[in-house]
């Protein structure tokens, strides 16, 4: 598109390369700026300014954090000997909100994934078995997803962490809270049958 | 959600003020700047920032420019007697993108709006007229939306330019080019049937 303005064009070239956004969204997000008071604009500069100068990597688990250690991993109530696996600080957030973990994380920053050239030797792996021996972690939650890479890594380190007589859980794969029997497909049926649980009243 | 992060909770809270941005979007995408080298994160700051520093609001017309006169008022090539009402900047790269318009705009900056509380008094009405007084117009095109609104504006502004001895159009409303008859609704095909132009082979 031919716009009339640089500034328009420039905002909107750096806009659409959000995941997600299109130069028609950009271009509403930009108008959108515009009609906004200037005190607001300036601020969100800065917040996403600050995204680069404040945001840091969590020298123990891995996570994002706005000091060197994460607020979790600093927290004097978690317990420390117990352990979660996930994929990214995404799913950090997903499992704190449920409120029913109270270990520590640890983040591997992706899945092994052979198909996308993605290793071991590409994670955050050799940080996991080094706190796994020196904080004596006695056991090691997998929560990743539940589709091909995440079972690949699953079984990796999972077999690795076992040996280290370490033991190793991983969330319950099931029907979801709310869902219909008949619209669940047959995998997850399945599992959920083998993984059945003690009814208790 | 409780973010682990007030850097991260802080940009969230002012990407998802973005029309159609919720909260996930607004986290993936602050995820995805984390990712991003520095001097790309710091480059859409300031791009966001000159939106408000350096874009101006045409004196002629209204339309967003990066000086007081924008690039199409002040260009030599375009034909100063005829004048196109839309209602805002996107309508005006919308007009501009089919090349087919060669004179000048005037961006209303709304339409006419009763239930909404907008009245002729607070659009850039007047300056629309003083603009046909003096530049010895000699037609007007409205292209607005083809709403109630839309319409209302139109007849409202073209009653009172015609009292003024100047021709007024309007852009064609009719069946978009590719699609099929049968799916048009019957207004549009009522007009697409009263608007009928000459074939020319």
């Amino acid at each position: 598109m031919a716009y009339s303005s640089k500034t328009i064009e420039q905002a909107v070239e750096y806009l659409s390369k959000f995941p997600g956004i299109g130069s028609k969204s950009a271009l509403r997000m930009v108008l959108y700026l515009a009609k906004r008071p200037e005190h607001e604009v300036f601020g969100m500069a800065e917040a996403i300014k600050s995204i680069k100068t404040k945001l840091q990597v969590c020298s123990e688990c891995g996570n994002l954090s706005d000091s060197p250690l994460c607020s979790i991993c600093a927290s004097p109530a978690r317990v420390k000997q117990l352990l979660c696996v996930v994929e990214d600080f995404k799913d950090v957030l997903a499992v704190e909100n449920t409120a029913q973990f109270k270990g520590l994380y640890h983040v591997l920053g992706g899945l092994i994934s052979p198909i996308d050239g993605v290793g071991p030797e590409d994670l955050n792996i050799p940080k996991l078995f080094e706190r796994i021996k020196t904080n004596h972690i006695n056991e090691v939650v997998f929560a990743l997803s539940a589709n091909m890479e995440g079972d690949t890594t699953t079984y990796y380190l999972s077999k690795k962490i076992k040996e280290m007589g370490i033991a190793v859980s991983t969330i319950s794969r099931g029907i979801s809270v709310g869902s219909d029997l008949e619209f669940t497909d047959e995998i997850t049926l399945g599992r959920s049958i083998i993984n059945r649980v003690p009814y208790e009243l």
